[in-house]
Formats: structure tokens, sequence, C-alpha cells
């Protein structure tokens, strides 16, 4: 039976998980399994995964690293108790040599013992952080998606990983963006500060109403626009290195790990680990 | 010439590199290049590399990675503008099959197309800020090395990586515990925040008086000892995986990088960068 968003907002993250293992829950986790760490995936083929990983290593703030499966082994036992990356996220898109050819809810077929799966942070830890200490993001409170922008910061390359640091902006009183910062600062498994704070000509950005990704916001007085790496980053630079196939979480679709979101580290003990 | 540790504590990064890479300099490097993040080194036959960055990920206390070599080649650009590390620590140690075969003081007769260099935070950075916070280490007030010990605390496997953590020991006042804590925990990039406070067994070690590693060091009554994780478990964890080729820095003889110990990543901006 599909749930509905608001029945799963009120649930632990058991049923959350159970629901979109299952199939009856196929939405976005905005909201869901409150103060656990959330997480973006690529999954990608083993060839391609040491230079993957110097990749994130390289990039922290658009990369961080939260978990790496073992080849061919679909469980990610450092992330929960039971987190079975092929039915564990609600969707997900598959990509062939860099195009987009399927958006399904599960990937039991497409498994295979040479790939390799990795979880990255997302906003959603840093961003419930600010709306916690009283800030308003607009794109929040108006359901839409947080604009994003190809910048013109470089990424280190690694391997055929390479390419401009994607960043997403937020428009924050004049007054707070210090206070921005520090807390943003405190996650560093969810992008940590800001990349800039500012002019958005300096990082490479022409016009700010017309975001690369997501949804246009508005600039009130007052505010500045503070731009944090964003975990389309990799997305993109996988995308562009066209790998035989990358399958990845459907945007806004993200795994939920039994991690809380302000964990020093991304490490769960887990009865179930391969000894 | 050889150069004194007492002339090259007065002086920059610049000269004491080129100091050691001239085979000048062979001795330890505590309190050299001050301010600066250095490095333990683990440098491993490509084979291996993906199974140990995951061991780094899934480990990140013991071993926190701060640098990742392309395969073959010897200029790590994330961490300096000009590291070579074929020359750039002042002694190595050689394993074969698990077995220390030699010391040496540089290795670019060793270095191969398939190896890869790993660096790893070090326990210097967090303890350069626990003495400008006042607190008195009793190892390094008497010159002698940290008391290590093998607990009982399991580290994530991946591969053929595997076995205990291995922890180092401060005693600390009782009464500044906290603040202890507090400090360490700013720098995940050096083991962060202690594994374990207070009775030893608990964590499986039954003689403080007798360490694994280092020296033993005295129990003044008001103190607590404190344990954080240590970056001799990844060597530990190595030596026993049995690799046909593995090369260290010689304890204590560190790599010194160009990255601001407290910099919030490790990853320096690099004109020499591969495109």
């Amino acid at each position: 039976m599909l749930q509905s968003y608001e029945t799963l907002r009120q649930t632990g993250i058991a049923t959350v998980r159970a629901q979109i293992r299952s199939g009856g829950y196929a939405s976005h986790t905005a909201g869901l399994g409150r103060n656990l760490l959330q997480a973006n995936l690529a999954i990608i083929p083993q060839e391609f995964a040491l230079d993957f990983m110097r990749f994130c290593q390289r990039n922290p703030k658009p990369c961080p690293l939260i978990g790496a499966s073992d080849t061919g082994n679909p469980i990610l036992f450092t992330l929960g108790q039971d987190i079975d990356i092929r039915t564990d996220v609600p969707a997900y898109n598959i990509y062939r040599n860099g195009q987009l050819v399927q958006s399904v809810t599960e990937i039991g077929d497409l498994w295979t013992d040479d790939l390799v799966a990795f979880a990255l942070g997302c906003s959603f830890t840093f961003e419930h952080a600010l709306i916690e200490a009283g800030f308003e993001l607009w794109h929040i409170a108006n359901n839409v998606t947080v604009p994003m922008y190809r910048s013109s910061l470089e990424t280190v390359p690694a391997g055929p990983f390479r390419g401009p640091t994607v960043v997403s902006m937020r428009m924050i009183p004049e007054e707070r963006v210090e206070e921005a910062v520090a807390i943003s600062a405190r996650f560093p498994l969810a992008h940590g500060s800001p990349v800039h704070v500012g002019d958005p000509a300096a990082i490479g950005i022409s016009d700010l109403s017309a975001p690369d990704w997501g949804d246009s916001v508005p600039q009130p007085a007052g505010h500045t626009p503070v731009f944090w790496a964003c975990g389309v980053t990799p997305q993109a630079v996988i995308q562009q290195a066209a790998l035989p196939l990358l399958i990845t979480h459907k945007p806004g679709h993200m795994l939920i790990t039994d991690v809380p979101d302000t964990a020093e580290i991304p490490i769960i003990t887990n009865k179930n680990m391969p000894r």
C-alpha cells in the first residue's frame, strides 16, 4: 500500500525503511527519519572506485564520503543495522555512458559482483541545524528546490573525475552570516562551511535568478547570498566521466542512514559486520 | 652537511624540507614546521589501495586520511607545492611480507609505477593545541615517546585490513578532562576526540605501566588516563596483512605538509596540479 509523506513523517526509521524497501513509499525524504544522516548515492563499477575515492578525498566539501561498500556487497554495514542499497532508497536514476536512461524504485536486477556503492553527506543535515537556530530557508518554507549553480571553482581531479564545483545558495540576513558559517562548519560530513560568501560573480555566477538546477529564490534587501559546495558536484563529475554504468539516488530521494546527524564519525557499531 | 634539530627548529618549512630532501636531516620532526600538519605515511601497491581507502573511511579516528597520491605519481600535490614522497620524509621503514627489512632515508630506487602513497593525520596536531591550552604532556616535557597500547576496540575491517585499534594515552588532570576532549574533537584530521576516558581495563588494557609501544609515564594522583586512537593502528593493520611491499615513515619521522594544522580541509591550492 502506498504510504503518504505525512504518515511516514510521524514514524520511526524502521517503518520508513520498511516502506521504502517494499516500494510502499517512493517519494522525497526531506524531513523523514528525523535527526538521522541522509546521503547522496553513487554506485559505480569497481574499476573506477579507487579514483572516485581519491576524488572524494581531494574534494571533501562537495564530496563528503560517509560510506563505501565492499565490492559486490549491497549491505552498507557501517551506516545501518540493515541497509540494503538495492532497495532502501526511494528512487534511483540509471545512467549509461553518462546518459540518464531510466528511473526505478529498486535495482536488484542491476546489482552485480563488481559494483561499489558510495554514500556522501548531504545538505539536509546543516539545513536542519540552521532551521533549529531560527534561520528561515526560503526554499524549504516554500517547498521548492534550493537553487544550484555551476561555479568557476574547479574540483581537484582524480583519474576521469574532474569538473566545476556545483554550489547551492541560501540568502542569509547580513548580520547572521557569521553565525550561519559557524553552524555549518560543525558538519564536515554535510559540506561544512560555505565555499563563498557574497558577490556571485567572484565564483563565476553571472545571474543568481537563473540557477543551473533547482528553483530561483527571492533576494531580499539586507540579505547576502551564501554558497555551499553541493552534492550535485559528484553526480555531474561522474556523468561527464561517462562510465558504462552509474546508479544514483533520484534527486531529493536520499538514503536515510541509522547514523545520528550530529555524530562525530559516520560509523555505527554493527553486529552483522563481516569478520 | 648534517643539520641539527635546534637549527632547523628556527627555520621555515622550505629550509626544513630542502634539508630533509638532500639527506642533510634524518631525525624526528616533532616541533619542526611549526603549525603545519604532519602526517603518517603508508605506501602500498595499487592492488590493495581501494581496500585500504575503505579501511580508512571506516576507521576515521585511527586512520584520518589526509592525502592519497595518484598511482605511480610520487608528487603529493594536494598537501604541498612541492612534496616528493620519495625524498621528503626524514626516514622510512621498508616491510616485505609484513617483516621490517630495512630503514632508509630515501626510496627513489623502490618507487614504481604501481605504488600509491597515503598520508594520515597524526597526534602532533592536537598535542600542539593541548600544550597551547596549558596542558602539560609528560612524554613531551620529558622527551620520551607517548605510551601506546593494543586495545580491545576492533577496527572495522576492509579486505585484508583488520585488527585492534592501537591507542595512545595521556594523563590529564581530572578537572580538565572535558576540556581536553573538546580541544581534540576540533581536530578530526588528527584522531579527533578520545576513544576512551578512564578505566584501562574497559578497553582491554591490563597494565598501564607496560605499554606495547613507547614509554611508560607516571600516573599522578588526581589525573585520569585518556586514550586517543593512534596512527600506529594502520601500520599494525597493514603489517598483519603482510603485503609484498609496504613503506612507512620511521616512527616520529613524519611527513611535514604545507597545510596549516588548523585547516578545515587538508587540501592546498596548487598550480602544479595535473589537469
